[in-house]
């Protein structure tokens, strides 16, 4: 087997740290070599998708965009969408109702939105069941998004267009909202300070927390 | 005289070189040095605002965002505007009237629009001059935008928001359009590969290109 795409979360996974917005240049250095030796890599994340595809471009990345938490793919020029957009007054509803901030992305967002704090309730669990919409926490921001919502919708589509097969994917993560995403991966990766229920669905946890994890990965990848 | 903010175009000026888009990732490094020595940097750009937020974030800066080519100036969680938006019409009659390919951006812009190629003509000058608006290009994409337009609006606005004087500033550019940022600022850099008309406007110009020339810059300040 020989991992041909890098799906990597960015909160929390290429930060310093979990909390941190900080991106650990040596992890994004990794990253550039794993593309130089033919590796593309990805951001799957639950940022927008202006965010997301400045950072993509700038950090050199070809693998694609997965943006608003799998709702928005982005590859080449193309942009595919993956959920069915989320009305702006279920949007303020659900803020309202809950007394939350919203992320000042969500103007430029359609179909994910985000809030803080991110904790999800049992009556917010309730009235997204009622409204039909997918609710999410990333640790950074608890997400309501239109179906289907979450990364593995997104992530199935962004493989689908690149042609590349589960089995030549690696991917990398540190939180809940990752799973669907490892779960498609062929190597499943948590960094060493992930949630205990990505490390469960991983084959392996970095001795590495975040970026630091990240670049331990991708030195082990690229040495072999 | 002590710099306590540094002024940073983006695109040619952070990048490996002038027209990638690749971050130097050693200029990054070296301007977060400057930030742990009590230095703020604040990214001066003809780039859209969320895809500059999203930089600022990551990458650990605090002196704040000008964006839209000056239009619209960021700092702690506050939004400036300054210059009048620039109506979606006239936008369109000038992509359509020259020919020229909007920027994936322009979604997310609202005083300031991108185009390429990044090249003006006479006959753009002389529409720009009847339809009161400003034309300027980075080298990158040409831009249009409503009055006043240009970086020298919005680093004025900034440095007022920051409480900063002019001497206490050093700004480092590689283009024209860091002409007006330049000559508010105390002390003026450009990079080897500047345009020559920047050069000018420059107390000095250094050794090396772009991203390489930040860090050349920076490690001499911060020897100092």
């Amino acid at each position: 087997m020989k991992v041909r795409v890098i799906l990597t979360d960015l909160d929390g996974t290429l930060t310093e740290d979990r909390g941190s917005y900080l991106l650990n240049l040596e992890a994004i250095e990794a990253l550039r070599k794993a593309e130089a030796k033919g590796i593309k890599v990805a951001l799957v994340s639950g940022n927008s998708y202006p965010v997301l595809r400045g950072l993509y471009n700038y950090l050199g990345f070809s693998g694609g965009v997965v943006a608003e938490n799998g709702c928005l793919v982005y590859y080449q020029g193309n942009i595919f969408p993956v959920c069915t957009p989320l009305p702006k007054v279920l949007v303020e509803e659900f803020r309202d109702k809950f007394k939350l901030k919203e992320s000042w992305q969500n103007e430029y967002r359609r179909y994910d939105f985000g809030f803080t704090p991110p904790v999800i309730t049992d009556d917010m669990r309730k009235w997204a069941e009622e409204k039909g919409v997918s609710i999410q926490s990333s640790g950074y921001a608890l997400h309501i998004s239109g179906r289907p919502g979450g990364k593995g919708a997104g992530v199935k589509k962004l493989l689908n267009v690149l042609g590349v097969k589960s089995e030549d994917v690696a991917a990398i993560g540190d939180s809940a909202t990752d799973i669907e995403m490892l779960e498609i991966a062929g190597v499943r990766v948590a960094v060493a300070n992930a949630d205990e229920n990505l490390k469960r669905v991983a084959n392996f946890t970095l001795k590495l927390k975040s970026g630091d994890g990240v670049k331990e990965f991708i030195d082990s990848l690229t040495r072999e």
